[in-house]
């Protein structure tokens, strides 16, 4: 069985490594050559909207799926006219747009910070008095990794933020008071079967998600997620996994964001769990059973952010598993982590003492 | 790092699958063309004793390595002229022959079933008479999944055995009995440090693997394996990984044969193991650290023969990890295997039932 991917970055590899024991073959679309997937099925390199290009993948492949939200739609409604895509057009739709994302987030009854669109330095002010500050002045599209935010932290930012962003579509979010960043990786398949992961716990640096591990929760937090999680998947009637971003605060959780596929707080499922999210994705879209998502040991992965470190020192920590994408360095860019994995709490805290040693961000 | 792998069947897929993330890309020869190493790394179809092809191997690539151990042993040598080979085309040399194999591990104080060589139909009777019935008669080499092996159980069966097989390089050897076939899957590195799973139990049907899964046994027998183990791996100054089996007898091991590679009764590694045994075949031939061989959980090895059980059916056992080489229906070949793995015994008895029921070899 061959599948498409459109996109072919360290997402597509994983989701293509995962499928081979399978028996799902991938077949990439990305406009940049050689990207991380060409190690493990072909790619076609053409713009996602070349119609061409997606005819073809077409007529090889069963079923489509994409490694990033950012595919436009127009390609994946094209490709879905001849294959079905999953998450369908319409999740992918909803998931770039910060605006229809949050409304969405509220129509379910979903807590969301406050939030307001934007489109003119009067409206902005309007907002600020509104929302409050701080608030942070937010692209409603083609945002990711802390690209197209401004913080507004004084009135008197409002200028600034509208010269630096203004023109395109904006949304004004309130800031949430958080004790921590959780993500819940969930999937449901075409069946309508949903399956949840252990929350994550997530730290960033700089925008960039830095460390994401199974986090130590109480289970009603992970009853609460994984009502929020069933109440996504089912109204966009979801096939896949899908991340959804939730601030863990004094009240309860709160909604950030979703993302309309496999995700990087969820690359431990690989060896921490029993099935990884690489897996369910494709077990999801392929109709075929969901796989367990519990956890088989303690856990923790670790982004190489600009540079990889030493392969070597790396491999000598027990438990450590290296996953490098096969990506140029460059500074902020994502180009492999590594998991980490042992029997205890306490030498999991060692071993990721040691990985931090070795670690050199940039 | 590119590296070359002679045999592009399901043990070199399966080494490639476990190079991606470490950075190290698999380029394969293999006569066969469309090999199921082929859905990860190039593949170069062509003999193995193509001068050219190996050539262009050795300037593609930093090392080689081979998946199956009939390689011819001039290949491996002609490639060890201009890259490194590993294991050595000596330890090549010493598995393909029986006589070499079973002499080996008696100079090293490793108990064996008795053996002789046999040139003819009287050396056959000589050698019954000696290590007495029932005995069973092997071409030295080329012999695989019990291919190329006749049983004598009485005396007037010498005929017919030598008429079988007659004009090979033969060895008679006397039939050990035991109490299961155990095989210890062990590493060694380029620095010369080692490291062994623990010991697997087997069961084969009709000469081809069945079941393979972690043995239940006292630790001294461990001890008694890992320190043949040693025995071997130092005195062929082995690179990689090594496949020792053993029968489990009344007065301790005895050495069957081994195999000096990555084996099919080390499959279970892949979920079961902290690091997989292709994982360290390769951190072992590329001078890396060896990674943990620790057991994470239970879990059992089934070989799927012949046929293909139903993908779905399997995908709802709890715990399994279906693994399709992708190779085309044929009886007595391995087309796949399911590990099964779970939080206990009884799970994992359960799950095996199940899976049982679905898998019919042929």
């Amino acid at each position: 069985m061959n599948i498409a991917i459109l996109g072919a970055g360290q997402l597509g590899q994983m989701l293509a490594l995962a499928g081979i024991p399978l028996g799902i073959r991938a077949r990439f679309l990305d406009p940049q050559p050689e990207a991380p997937g060409s190690m493990v099925g072909p790619q076609r390199v053409a713009d996602y909207s070349d119609h061409a290009a997606l005819d073809q993948l077409a007529q090889e492949c069963s079923l489509a799926t994409f490694d990033f939200e950012n595919v436009p739609v127009d390609a994946a409604s094209y490709l879905e006219q001849k294959i079905p895509v999953y998450p369908s057009p319409q999740a992918l739709a909803h998931s770039q747009d910060r605006l229809r994302e949050k409304t969405l987030f509220r129509t379910l009854g979903i807590p969301t910070a406050p939030f307001q669109p934007v489109d003119s330095l009067a409206e902005l002010k309007a907002a600020v008095s509104r929302i409050g500050l701080p608030a942070i002045l937010k692209t409603r599209r083609f945002g990711y990794d802390g690209k197209g935010q401004v913080w507004l932290r004084k009135a008197a930012d409002c200028g600034a933020a509208w010269h630096e962003l203004g023109g395109q579509d904006l949304i004004l979010e309130g800031v949430v008071t958080f004790r921590r960043e959780l993500s819940l990786i969930a999937v449901r398949g075409r069946n309508g079967d949903q399956s949840f992961y252990p929350l994550a716990e997530n730290q960033h640096h700089a925008g960039i998600l830095r460390l994401s591990r199974p986090a130590d929760s109480h289970p009603a937090l992970q009853t609460q997620a994984e009502r929020y999680g069933r109440l996504l998947l089912d109204r966009l009637d979801y096939v896949g996994v899908l991340a959804l971003e939730l601030f863990d605060c004094e009240d309860g959780l709160v909604a950030n964001e979703f993302a309309p596929r496999v995700h990087n707080s969820g690359h431990w499922t690989i060896e921490g769990a029993v099935t990884s999210q690489f897996e369910n994705h494709l077990r999801a879209i392929a109709d075929l059973p969901l796989g367990d998502t519990h956890l088989r040991e303690q856990c923790a992965m670790r982004n190489c952010i600009g540079t990889l470190p030493d392969r070597d020192a790396v491999l000598a920590i027990p438990g450590a598993h290296f996953h490098d994408y096969g990506k140029s360095p460059r500074p902020g860019r994502k180009l492999g982590h590594v998991t980490l994995t042992a029997p205890d709490a306490s030498s999991l805290a060692a071993r990721l003492e040691m990985l931090d040693q070795l670690l050199v961000d940039s």
